[in-house]
Formats: C-alpha cells, sequence, structure tokens
C-alpha cells in the first residue's frame, strides 16, 4: 500500500495548482515561509501521522477510555502521540512566531491537520478541542485569563474543552439551565449539568481548561442570555501554579458507536457549590463569542469527516486492485484466471463515487482554509469582510457535505471488501462507525440547513451569496474555454441558475412570514446548495487538470485523466439529480410539513 | 413505548386489507385455518419475541461468541429463545401437518418471523439457518438423508449452515476449491476451509449439518462443477445414535462490527482426510439446487433488513413524541416550552421517509411471501409456474431494496436521537451496524443488480417482466378511480413507461455482445426498478387506505392518513428522482466503465 492517509499528489495539486498556496507568502504574515517550509511541515505531520497516530487507531476503538476512581484512563499510546503533536508545534500552527507558533497560514495547517485526522480522528480530538478552546481565550478573553490559562494551553500544559450541551437541550441551546452566580471576588460559581463534552476528562494534560456556557442571575430569557465562563479542572494560582481540585466531576462516560477512544463525558459542575469560574468577555454575551468561532469548529468538522473518508476511500482501492475475483460479464471462461475487482464496473463506479466525494469535499475544505487566511491577511478590511461572508455562507456545506457523502464514501469503502469489510479486522467499518458523528456533533444536518436557508443566504442583503455565484458563473466561463470541459460545464450553469431563482422564491416567502413552509423543506436546499459548491470545486480542479495535462510531464497524464473523470462523475452524474429536489422547493410541497403526529 | 417490534395495525392492514391473508384459506392446504389460527400464531410470536429474543438483543452485541477450546460459546439467553421458537412450532410453520408443521401458509409465517427478526437479528438467524439447511434436504436428499439428517432437524434436535463461501472466492462461486473424493462406501472425504459461515458452531442443538459445496474429481471447470453435500459435524449412525466428531474443525470466529450475536466461523473441511460427506443429489448440480432455494433465503434476507428498519422507525417515532426540544421557525419566544421534537418539519421528513421506506418493504416482503404461497398452491401448474416467474423477477429487489434503503432509515432513525443516538445506550445504532450486513451476504448488491438485469427481466423472452408491468398498470388502473390519487398515479406511470424502453434497449445491447456496456451501470437499474416495485406498492396500498377510510370507523382515519402521506411522499419525492439515473441509462454513459485503474 503506498500511502494510506492521503495522496501526496492530490494535495500538492490542491495546494500549488488550484489554491496557489505560494502566493500567501508575499502577505506579510507569511513572509518568512515558501513552499519549502510548507513542505517541510507536511512532511512532520505525515511522518508523526503515520508513525505514532496511525498504529493505535484501532486500539482505541477496542479499548475505550475507561471510568476508574472519578477519572477517564486512556490506552497509553495515546499521550505520546499527543505529545509528538505538541512537541513537533501543531497545536500552534498558525498562531505567531512571537507567541511561540509556526505562524503558518490556515491552509497548510489544515493540510498538516488532515494527516492526523485520516490517522486517528480520536486521538487527534485531544489537541484539537484545545486549539479551540484556546482561541476563544485569546480572541474574548483578559489578560489575566490570557497569563493564567492561555499560555499553559499554548505550552501544551493545559487542555481545553466546550462545554454547552445539556441533557434536556441538546441542539436548543437557549434552554440551557446551568447558572452562574457572582461570587463577590470577581469570579463566579457555577451549578449544572454538560453531556457529551468531548475530552472532559484524560491524563494527558496537568490541568483541563472547560469553556462552559452558562446563564447569570439578571440573564435575559433565551440566547441572548448566555454568558461564557472558563472553569478550570484544577484551580490556578496567581503565579500559576495548579491549586486544588475546583468543584468539577465526572459523573460518567458515554459510550459510543464510534469515534470511541475519545472521552464523552458527563461533567457536574458545582455539585458542592465551590466550582469557581471566570467570565469571558461580557455577560450574556457568550453565545455570540461562540459563534464566531464557529467557522473554524465546523470546517475542523468538515476536515475529519473528508478524512475518514480518504482513508477508506484509499484503504478500499489498494484491496480492490489486489483481490482478485470473478471475470468480466463477457468473459465466463471459468478456467481463465480470475481478475482483480477494480476491473469490475460497478466496483470502478464504487471507486469513482468515493473519489468524487472525497476529492471534492477535501478540495473545499481547503478553499475555506484559504477564505479563513483571506480573512485575516488580505489588504483592507473590506476585502477581509468580503472573505468572511463567503466563508460564513460557505461553512454549513463545509461542515455539512462531507458529514452525508464521506459518510457514504466509507459505506462503499465496506461494500468493496464485501464481507471482510464488514469484520473489524479491516479498518474500514471503524472509519464508517466513526463519521458517523460528524452530521450529528457541532450543529446537527437539520441545524445546518436551517442556518443556511434561514441566515446565510440572506445576510448582509444576500451579498455572500451574489458574490459566490459570481464565482461560480467565473468558473464556468474559464471552463468555457475547453472544448472538453463543456458538458460538465453546463449541468452547473442549470443548477446555478434554477437554485438562484429558488433562492429568491423561498427568501420572499420568508420575509412575508411563511417562515414555517420556506424553512419545511431546508434538507433539500442544503443538499442542493451543497452539490452546487462541490460541483463548482470539481470544475475548478478540471480546468486545473487540463491546464496540468497541457503544460505537465507524461508521468502525471493519468493524476488528470482521474481528476477529470471524476469531475465527469460529479458533474454529470450527481449535480443533474438535484433538479427533482428543485422541482419540490418549487412547489413549496408540504408533505412532510403537512405529516400529523397522529398518522404516524 | 406502545409497540417496539412492528405495528400489530399496520400487520392486520396488510394481512387482511391489502393481501387478503383469507382468501389462502380457501385453498386445499390451507383449509383448516382462519383468520384466528393465523393471529394465534401472530399473537405467540409477538409474545416470544418480546419475552426471550428482544431482551437479550444488545447483550448479543457486548458479549459476542467467543471462540474457547475449538468451540463457540454463547451468551445463555440464546438457547431459552431458541427453544421457545422450536417448541411454539415456528421452526415447522410451514411444514405440513403430517410431518409435525403448523402448515401456515409463506406470507403468515414471514409474518410471524417477522417479530423475531425485529427483536433479535442475531439469535434469529440460528433457527433460520437451520429452516434453510432442512428445506435444501427436504427437496433434493434422498430418503436415507431425511431420515438421518432431517428429521432431527424437524425436531429440532440438529441444526445447520450454509457453507459456500471460501477466502479466495467470495462472491465468485465458480472458483471454490473444496474437493469431495468418493470414500467407496457412497459416502465422500471432503478437504477445504470456507469462512463466513453463520452458525458453523454452537451450543445449541446435539449435531449441526452443514450443506457444503464442493467439487468431484470429475468436475467440469466453473458453476456446473460444484456439488452439494451434507457434512454434519458429529456422524450420525444407522439408528440416528450421535457418533464420533466428523473432521470439521472450527478454525477461528469472525469479529463483526454488528449483527455479533451470529457465530461467523471459518470451518476447516478435512484436516485430516478423514471429513465423511454425503452427496446429495446428482453431482455438479449442487449450484442448481442452491439456486432453487434462493428466493426463501434472499426473502429471508430481505424481511431482516426490513425489521431492523422497523425496529429503529418505532423507537425513533416513540423517542420524537416524547423528547422536548426547541420551538418551531416562527416562534422563537424563549420563554415558551420547547415542543416535542416530532413537531419540526425535518424531524417529521426524517420519519416520514422511514416510514415510506419500511412500510413500503415490508408490504414487498409479504407480497413476495404471498407469491410463494401461490407458486406451491395455486390450482394448475401454469398459474404456478407465473407466480414462480414473477417471484424469480422480485427476488432481487426483495433482497436488495431493503437492505439499501431500510439501512438508510436505520441512519435517519440515528439522527433522529441526536448524540444519545450514537451512544450505545439506546438501540438504533446497532440497528444501523447490524443492518449494514445485509447487502453484503446472500448475494452482494452487484450480484443482485447483475442478476435483474443480465438474467431475470429477459428470462423466458420477459415473461415475468410483462406480467409485472400488467399488475403495475392494473394498479394504476384502480387508482385512477379516486381522484386524490391521480397526482400518486402519473409518477408511477411514467416511470414504467421509461423504464419499459430502457429495459428493451439495455436488453438489446445484450443481445447484440455489449455485454460489459449493458451491465456497466447496472446498480443504477436496481435501484430504479426497486423504486419502480415499492412506488407500486405504495400506490396499492393508498387505494386499500381509500377503501378503508371509505369504509372503516372513524378510529383508523389515523392509520390511513398516514398511509396516504407515506405513499405522497414515496411517488412524490422518490419516484421522480428516477428520472436522472434513467437518463443515464438511456445514454449508455460510461463514466464508470471508462474509468482506468491508473487514473485513481
Amino acid at each position: 500500500m503506498s500511502e494510506s492517509l492521503l495522496s501526496s499528489r492530490n494535495l500538492a495539486f490542491e495546494l500549488y495548482e488550484v489554491l496557489d498556496a505560494e502566493a500567501l507568502t508575499q502577505r506579510e504574515r507569511f513572509a518568512e515561509h515558501s513552499r519549502e517550509t510548507f513542505d517541510a511541515a507536511i512532511d512532520t505531520a505525515r511522518s508523526i501521522a503515520e508513525n505514532l497516530f496511525a498504529p493505535h487507531n484501532r486500539k482505541n476503538d477496542e479499548h475505550e477510555p475507561e471510568y476508574v476512581d472519578g477519572a477517564a484512563v486512556l490506552i497509553p499510546e495515546v499521550k505520546p502521540a499527543v505529545d509528538a503533536f505538541l512537541e513537533a508545534g501543531f497545536l500552534n500552527a498558525t498562531r505567531e512566531f512571537d507567541a511561540g507558533g509556526m505562524q503558518l497560514p490556515n491552509l497548510l495547517s489544515q493540510a498538516c491537520f488532515a494527516h492526523f485526522q485520516s490517522a486517528n480522528a480520536a486521538t487527534t480530538s485531544y489537541p484539537f478541542l484545545t486549539m479551540g478552546a484556546a482561541n476563544l481565550i485569546e480572541a474574548f478573553g483578559s489578560e489575566e485569563h490570557k497569563q493564567r490559562f492561555l499560555q499553559p494551553m499554548i505550552e501544551g500544559r493545559f487542555f481545553g474543552t466546550m462545554a454547552l450541551t445539556e441533557p434536556h437541550a441538546g441542539s436548543s441551546l437557549s434552554d440551557i439551565r446551568t447558572r452562574a452566580e457572582p461570587a463577590g471576588d470577581g469570579t463566579y460559581r457555577l451549578k449544572g449539568n454538560k453531556i457529551f463534552i468531548s475530552g472532559g476528562d484524560h491524563p494527558l494534560s496537568e490541568n483541563i481548561v472547560h469553556m462552559v456556557l452558562a446563564k447569570l442571575p439578571d440573564a435575559p430569557p433565551g440566547v441572548k442570555g448566555i454568558s461564557l465562563f472558563i472553569v478550570p479542572k484544577f484551580l490556578v494560582g496567581d503565579d500559576g501554579s495548579l491549586g486544588q481540585r475546583n468543584d468539577v466531576v465526572l459523573a460518567g462516560l458515554f459510550h459510543k458507536m464510534g469515534w470511541r477512544g475519545t472521552t464523552s463525558t458527563a461533567l457536574n459542575f458545582g455539585d458542592n457549590g465551590e466550582c469557581v469560574g471566570y467570565l469571558v468577555g461580557k455577560p450574556h454575551a457568550g453565545l455570540s463569542y461562540m459563534f464566531q468561532m464557529m467557522n473554524e469548529a465546523r470546517i475542523g468538522v468538515g476536515m475529519g469527516a473528508v478524512m475518514l473518508g480518504y482513508a477508506g476511500y484509499l484503504y478500499s482501492l489498494d484491496y480492490a486492485r489486489q483481490r482478485p475475483q470473478g471475470r468480466q460479464p463477457d468473459g465466463k471462461d471459468p478456467s481463465s484466471p480470475q481478475v482483480a475487482i477494480v476491473e469490475h464496473a460497478d466496483v470502478r463506479r464504487m471507486l469513482l463515487t468515493q473519489k468524487a466525494y472525497v476529492e471534492g469535499a477535501f478540495d473545499l475544505g481547503l478553499y475555506a482554509a484559504r477564505l479563513f487566511d483571506d480573512t485575516q491577511t488580505l489588504a483592507t478590511e473590506d476585502e477581509r469582510r468580503i472573505a468572511l461572508e463567503l466563508l460564513d455562507l460557505l461553512t454549513p456545506i463545509v461542515k455539512s457535505w462531507p458529514s452525508e457523502f464521506c459518510l457514504k464514501a466509507n459505506e462503499l469503502a465496506i461494500q468493496i471488501l464485501g464481507g471482510h469489510g464488514y469484520t473489524r479486522d479491516y479498518p474500514v467499518e471503524q472509519y464508517y462507525r466513526d463519521n458517523r458523528l460528524n452530521p450529528i456533533h457541532e450543529g446537527t444536518h437539520g441545524i445546518q440547513s436551517l442556518d443556511l436557508l434561514g441566515r446565510k443566504v440572506s445576510m448582509n442583503g444576500g451579498a455572500a451569496l451574489k458574490q459566490l455565484v459570481k464565482l461560480i458563473q467565473g468558473t464556468c466561463q474559464q471552463a468555457g474555454e475547453y472544448e472538453s470541459l463543456n458538458a460538465l460545464r453546463q449541468p452547473l450553469e442549470q443548477l446555478l441558475a434554477r437554485l438562484s431563482s429558488v433562492t429568491l422564491a423561498l427568501l420572499g416567502d420568508l420575509m412575508s412570514g411563511k417562515v414555517n413552509q420556506a424553512l419545511a423543506n431546508s434538507a433539500l436546499y442544503l443538499k442542493v446548495f451543497g452539490h452546487m459548491v462541490i460541483g463548482w470545486r470539481w470544475l475548478e480542479q478540471a480546468i486545473k487538470a487540463e491546464q496540468g495535462l497541457a503544460a505537465g510531464n507524461p508521468a502525471d497524464a493519468d493524476f488528470y485523466k482521474g481528476k477529470l473523470q471524476a469531475a465527469r462523475y460529479f458533474l454529470t452524474w450527481e449535480v443533474p439529480s438535484c433538479h427533482h429536489d428543485l422541482a419540490i422547493l418549487e412547489a413549496r410541497d408540504d408533505t412532510c410539513l403537512g405529516m400529523q403526529d397522529a398518522w404516524f
């Protein structure tokens, strides 16, 4: 097996042919970087992922964390892997040199992270959660918070979590009940229960910093009454020394279908009334802070889904090339040798579908990461705002599309391996189980669809949507210069035109108060929008493939032809399938909305 | 929770309103039966399934069979459950009274079995495998075989297996290597290795009778050189007494993603050259015998997939009714109480989709069982032949459609439960894992698609297909009598017309030798054909619902309205989605066929 985590040829194609990573080095922030430093970071990531993350992926699954004496115990392989990740500097990959970081573009950090996500989703979660919590404190915490909590996180001594969900209010954050009372000394005392807190306990770090959503006594009802608190597992003295255990208790562990290596915890805050918390930023502004970090978190989930899909694709491809079985339909002579199953048309279909899903979503994830860099490093505020709007619009797709379609890729990988794929002797069934989490956490599929149609497409007068339409039209126009791409361009143009008019109609309904009706079929809207975006990214890839074929060396021809065939698959097999969904949306079909509880 | 295995109202609808089970009692074979005896059998099945099968379904999963001293050890709850199944007579539900059976129609036995399949797929496998093996011996074995092996199976003392698959030849049976040498005394000595043999070892019965495919020394190559043998775990004396262990060794157990309670074994036959086997029927005719039992086996797999889907649907429906969370899009006042999630349009979509998939496939499975009865009990040979042809045609759909779409239903059930659905504290994740086996075993999805397009639609000059078309047209015509069903009838008629012409075109290609091209996209053909069949079954259900609404008591109105809404969902949301697949088939699209190994 040549490469098991991702295709480095494809990664290079994305970075240097599609997304022009080298252009980033002309921006001041990345001026000390070059293709060489980028590639060095990627090599380091691949090496650590292959040598320390991948080898215990199955063991993580077979020996999930155990609850022993009030603490979560992990298998011993996790810590050395995470330590190597920290020592190589990946926790601070994008942080400035001065702050101990590598000052890499987000595009490059995502490219590095992809290797870990492919190798071992569960172990990767611990540093990822820490990055998310650290970023929150960096963006909204006080200087004291940064000194006391952020700095040890940057140093890898403290890890972090996000503590949002409560037992009675999963997606409905406005209904959380955790309370925070002022203690009179500037700190707060929290009381409440949280569930599904990933990384809520483990022995990987000196301390764990929980970022907790809770309500102050004077909180207005709903989401505008939610505040954000830092709640450490161990109290931290003014000199940074670790004090006594805070009143945070590990109430239990959840046992999941997959992603088993990551502790999923129930945490009780303040059972004894002594849970110390620190308010981050202003009162009642907690959810808005969370939302400002949401793009990063959701891109992370999306890329996680992509990489599980990618790992399954590569494994099943390798298997299909090695495994002889049966003969072609027109060559049934039983005395002829069996052919490798990659020769069967239906196996090719399953491989090509996986390739189209995985590499399409991989491109989109990296495109979003590149856009994230734009939001921070484009020259003018106006340009940065425009980039952010586009990123805001695309985020529900970046999160949800891979969660759905790269899971489907994992299903196909199992099918290619047949009975073997269904056994735990092969890795593909674990990828499938691990990936099933992604449509649920960090905003379910349904939440993403409401976010897209109910908020994102109309924000700022539809500015981001207009910008996206312009970008897609530009790609279509460019594709028109290639005779070979006409048949691929047309389905995308047709979808774009029809989706644009459906969008206008639905927004009209929303504005005229028919809210429930307009949002009733938002799941279909999300699917079609996602297919349009992935179709666009495939057309971009196809253009670059044509350019590569024209300019490249003959050794690369197969690679580019594969890109063109996958683009053809996605744009002619998948994209046109959306017209039926659009017809349902156009008709304001109320089949689901009109279904009554009593009729089930 | 009212009912967890299946809706008994829906079962009664199927049996007595849609499929007219009572009419069967007018046939001689079933003359001693009545609706009362049918319902009594169903009540017994439900009671045993609820009380003895369902309670250890999770434990089966958590404590999979262990390999101890060369044998498979199961949890203790399996045997009492299986024993109750045997004692109630279900193993011989369809066998004649004289042979110790209940002489039930196949339709009724499937209706009974459905409860066990829903309650505990793994434990149910043991008696099911035994029924399959017993039926083979009954149909093709000698009198001596019946005396020595079948009779103890009927009595529940011996269990059975089907031993087909070998390590190097999964779906490609023509390549099996297991050999059988005549021993000179009328018996044979077998040598070879088999894998994925379900129920290949267990402590549930005195003996296990393996039905083994192997090749005789003079076998012609390929599938026409395969013979069928009885190979018992313990030799059986002329007086029926158990003798010494035969030379069959449990080489190991497979550890699966789901369906864990059923031992999946690797068996070595004849490691010591002393594996005694008995030839069933004629030499080299083994595969044709197997294929004659295939309809039953594949209907069984299909119904198994349905019932896992059904169990998940009912669980997620109950959860959605109990679980308050969030508010309607147009009612965001956070001080208002949360609504049950069944009130959310997208949750209704996920429930309605499950209902449409599960109840559509349930109807088809029972329809096929009814057809099976017709193949045995219609008055004339001609009528029986016609029924058998139709059943042959429908079998790939009965097997594959639920395997794909009821698995999808399980995916939706998890989504409705959100984070909880992903934990092993709730049953839906197990249903999803269990159901993932069904597209693989008993002929993969790809095999089913080749069987349908490459064999079934053209057999006997397309007689069965013509008959199916006539039946569908008849249903459409009848639906035309109901104003309300016009909008449901039309999509089905359109699909039927277009699929018919695509079929003719593809058969033309096959006949003109373009075999690989014609079969390249058989997976799409299978999907479209399946949707047409399920759409037809939903239109049938809709007609019966209209009749029920007109004639029924008001208490039933909700039930019938639910049927009409699910029919509307399937016929207007799902059926028209097939036109894009048909366009690909019409174009003889070669995107997948033309993909090259080197391009991946």
